[in-house]
């Protein structure tokens, strides 16, 4: 295989889905495909029961419905361009997908009753400084929208806050502190829908009608300590191209390994510098590594990683192909 | 234009690689093109009399022989990939390229012969932990080489340890104890070419014979403080999706930035977070923005930011788009 390539445990991305559905049966879970962009492995979490998903662009919404997998695809992030938000509304229209696309402003909420956008949830800021109207003004914001014709179906925030939080009752608090904040907001705007969450508080947000977590299916060194149910499945196979005494190269680096998360890990070995197109490591003494061996690189943060990559092969745990599947919801 | 989107300053590129055809004119640049993987840009340097280029993957290798600029490819990094290797070698003998391999190791020598390359150099280590043989070890696989029918036409070497040497003159030293030990193996191998520098050397290279320049040509915030020649040509052009009492959000994020060297830069802002699809910035109080506005983030590393992209689009003073290239060399 030529590498660097996206590895995926076959046995460890299993465990992870169904530790999940075990947790978040059904439509509780709306899977979030931004950390994977991958419809084949999206379609895997639909045949356990989660057939609502969550996306961050309008291609992996575009992209869920041609795999015939839009049942209820929400868009939980802002988008102004007219054609863009046209093209959801098209896809409604034709029957291809269900769409709800998040709205925090009036300017957001113009855009898309005028592209003819027929579902929206409020975004309500819940203490991460990112997107989402402040809660206090989500009612108004539902009322604006359905005096221009759009359906509400409730609200939706995202506690990302919590994600530097590493002690778990700490982490809890300010879970119920920021959901606290999204349910009052809720009770103004109405609807069926108070969607949040992510993987690290997925058993702790007990608030959300729904939890949008994406992380969990392939997980990564950052993510791993504050989410232990679930495995490490990604990793970048590498060759090692390059042996001196004092360090050895492999061929992964900046182009195929999401860095904003830091430094990525390798087995039996520290990583050392990373650049373009390599990664200096220092093998540990024992374990020595010679030209053409392959190594797994084991990434910081699965999403930019995968944003890099084509491809993900799915492997057993000898390491053999059980299946590839195109990386098909990239780009925005 | 939907955001994210790569914008391409065209009087600054045009600044910049006549700046660079007057320092270095035709073949003294090897252009590198892992900087930008854009074909289209690749010829305007073949256009300025630069016909050879630098490559760091084989799709960047292919990609240039698709597009006529095959006559003189130097890979300058290490494959073993039979598959690859044979590609190249093919490309060779349908005449679509001249092609030269960088090898550095009894591995990487046999690969290159086994797959019937027919030109190498020796890729020396010059200071930089990475690549490259040990600068005593370069005559011996210069003379498996010949052994094995490959063609030895000398020596690479990268020094790129200098890169992080903020102080001219020590940096100009640096270099110079580099291309002595470069200019040495060089003795042992023979050959015409020696081949080494980058855009923070390439006015004080002046011990090899072609410089691998790549970053001159776009720039980023890392580099231009060390090589002021140049300008900034690259941005990423977002939207401003959301705007809050403290903060504001535009459209850019992890998937559109690389991140190696920290933050981007949005001017007359700070940026705070930048999340996979978001940046988060504060105004600066003159400078408050409005949803829909667009802003223009300076990358910190030209490399991995041109590697998330398909296109880049080059923009007149006024913004307005002059062209629009496709990242055609993207991938390994």
């Amino acid at each position: 295989m030529p590498t660097p390539a996206l590895l995926v445990d076959a046995d460890a991305l299993e465990h992870n889905l169904a530790t999940m559905a075990a947790a978040l049966p059904g439509r509780r879970l709306r899977p979030h495909v931004k950390a994977h962009k991958c419809s084949a492995l999206a379609r895997r979490q639909a045949a356990l029961g989660h057939t609502g998903f969550t996306c961050a662009t309008t291609r992996e919404v575009a992209g869920l419905a041609r795999a015939g997998l839009g049942e209820d695809l929400l868009l939980a992030n802002e988008v102004l361009d007219p054609g863009r938000l046209d093209a959801l509304a098209r896809l409604v229209e034709a029957g291809t997908a269900r769409v709800t696309v998040a709205v925090d402003s009036d300017a957001t909420v113009d855009a898309a009753a005028a592209a003819g956008i027929a579902e929206v949830v409020v975004d309500v800021n819940v203490g991460l400084p990112r997107c989402g109207c402040d809660p206090g003004d989500a009612g108004r914001l539902a009322d604006r929208a359905r005096s221009a014709g759009l359906h509400v179906r409730g609200v939706m925030g995202y506690e990302g806050q919590v994600t530097i939080i590493a002690d778990p009752a700490e982490r809890a608090a300010a879970v119920e502190a920021a959901m606290d904040q999204l349910q009052k907001a809720h009770a103004d705007t109405g609807g069926d829908v108070m969607s949040a969450g992510a993987t690290v508080s997925y058993d702790i947000n007990t608030w959300a009608t729904e939890i949008q977590a994406g992380s969990y299916a392939l997980m990564d060194t950052t993510f791993a300590p504050m989410a232990p149910a679930f495995r490490e499945a990604l990793t970048v196979l590498a060759t090692v191209i390059s042996v001196s005494p004092g360090w050895s190269v492999c061929d992964a680096g900046l182009k195929s390994l999401g860095m904003d998360h830091g430094n990525p890990v390798i087995d039996g070995a520290s990583v050392f510098i990373v650049s373009d197109e390599h990664v200096t490591f220092i093998p540990d003494p024992d374990r020595p590594v010679r030209v053409g061996d392959r190594v797994r690189v084991r990434p910081a943060h699965v999403d930019p990683t995968v944003a890099y990559h084509e491809q993900m092969h799915v492997v057993d745990g000898d390491g053999t192909v059980v299946a590839t599947w195109p990386v098909d919801l990239r780009g925005w």
